[in-house]
């Protein structure tokens, strides 16, 4: 935040200039991690920003919900731009050009809101010199979002914990040593994580708690530490995937048939639908995976596409200034 | 197991000899980790075995507790290795001289009778050429403590993690990156594992087992990273040290006198009464929490003394066959 008496560098309309700005899809939750963890996925939205000292808007979009996105002020990308700017106590800027590629299923679970939020961060950032650091940029998305869970991992890139303590988020970002590729089922229907988060219970039995706990715990230290044999018991999850079941038809059906097929574990990708099934690199199953899990769905009347993704190691970037 | 066909091998009894066995203390939960982390502290009960082809068990003991230790068939210790015994098929040996030292604090959270339980199986499965691996010690003494949290940290050291699925209990052990003291006060009165059970809830809130969840989680990622910043908020906890807090007159006074004089993070060590506080070994703060703490506990009329250890790395070893 700005202080009395700080001077802001860079505040010359005339240095503003195109920036490019390309954000990971993520996906939280992982199973077991309910509301802390989350991870990177090498598919991205890019946005390109042109700022500017008029008060003008104007957006456009191709790809994923391109004709569904706000083309003026309620834009999320600039409402987010907006916060950060304010925050640097910068006036100068009031106005901006975006234009944007989206790659990233809309309402499907993959952090494509995140994905808007941080970039709107990272562009208004990078156009005041990167007055902010990434942890006061997580704070601020975290502030938009509601909660860290795709924003964490789409700031920092590969796996993240992350831990809220009085309205404060700290997030530890980490490498896997095993190398995963990730199987994405994407469902053909949107499904409204206000919806999602309807049909959990306030209250969940204790039992159900320790089992979350002591699974996300060994998914963290085998992830860490590369022990593979401990995965297929650590994506598991007793307190938000049985509730939503009913929301995605073939739900269980898919797991069970991704599992069969090879894969370490299978969660729900965020609040769904998507689901999102994690294998060992150096096995090759991911093309097996993907087709039984497509082909499950369609047994449900759930018509799907898959992606097969890497983990993202790098987080949001700035791609270009020119 | 022996299937049938198997040949013991070793089981003449002349062969038998002196088994010392060394099991160190334990504490289970780690605050945030609740019935799946433990860790081992450099505090031993040691063991000596000599088993016998006679049915006669003698059974001495010296140090803590030693006064109310059952000296015959009924032991802990017999009983665990008479189990194994059985699992294995053998018939030959009937009894057994024991004879312990014990250091570890009894029915104080400290995991004594885990200790007890590992040693025997320990001591039992050197008699028979360690024919068992330490998985299936695990197996065993899970079963018959009911569940891994200390039994796992006393078998194979460091701070380890326990996921029971389908009563099959899965343990992953590793070493922090951060050398950490351990600084325990161990009030003067005992507090039984049961009446502790009793007073927790059946439910709990969801955003508790979420605290929980994230915490942990954040733990095991800050210990093996070595990330020192992130272990204050990583080690508390929601669901379990609330509901006990009347059981330890000035626990949670304790736990601020702790923190402020530099502690990382403090818990309760299993079910209690001990209390443990985590610091940094390069700050060298452990004697001006030690003291703080047992101050502290004084003002609850509560009588403590404090031990200062470190994190054992090996678990339950057999010392010396002779």
């Amino acid at each position: 935040m700005l202080k009395s008496g700080d001077v802001m560098e860079n505040e010359n309309p005339s240095a503003w200039k195109k920036i490019m700005v390309k954000v990971p899809g993520t996906s939280a939750n992982c199973g077991s991690g309910f509301d802390c963890l989350g991870l990177a996925a090498t598919i991205y939205n890019e946005f390109e920003f042109k700022f500017l000292e008029e008060k003008r808007v104007t957006i456009s979009a191709v790809g994923e919900g391109a004709d569904t996105i706000p083309n003026d002020e309620k834009n999320i990308v600039w409402q987010s731009a907006r916060l950060l700017l304010d925050r640097a106590g910068t006036d100068t800027i009031n106005g901006v050009e975006i234009h944007m590629n989206n790659r990233v299923p809309m309402s499907r679970g993959l952090g494509s809101s995140a994905a808007a939020i941080v970039a709107g961060l990272i562009g208004a950032n990078a156009a005041i010199d990167n007055y902010f650091t990434r942890n006061d940029i997580l704070k601020f998305a975290t502030e938009i979002e509601g909660h860290p869970d795709n924003v964490a991992p789409a700031i920092f890139g590969g796996f993240t914990v992350s831990v809220v303590e009085k309205n404060q988020v700290q997030t530890f970002s980490f490498l896997p040593k095993i190398k995963l590729k990730l199987i994405v089922a994407v469902p053909d229907f949107p499904l409204s994580t206000k919806v999602a988060r309807q049909v959990l219970p306030k209250t969940v039995p204790l039992k159900d708690a320790i089992f979350n706990i002591s699974r996300a715990s060994m998914l963290i230290a085998a992830l860490i530490e590369g022990k593979e044999k401990f995965l297929p018991i650590a994506f598991d999850d007793a307190l938000h995937q049985p509730y939503r079941t009913k929301l995605v038809p073939g739900m269980e059906e898919v797991f069970a048939a991704a599992k069969k097929s090879g894969a370490l574990g299978v969660t729900l990708s965020g609040a769904g639908p998507c689901l999102i099934a994690f294998s060992a690199a150096n096995k090759k199953l991911e093309n097996a995976i993907a087709s039984e899990m497509v082909q499950t769905f369609k047994k449900f009347d759930v018509q799907s596409s898959a992606l097969i993704l890497d983990l993202d190691t790098r987080g949001a970037v700035v791609e270009a200034v020119s």
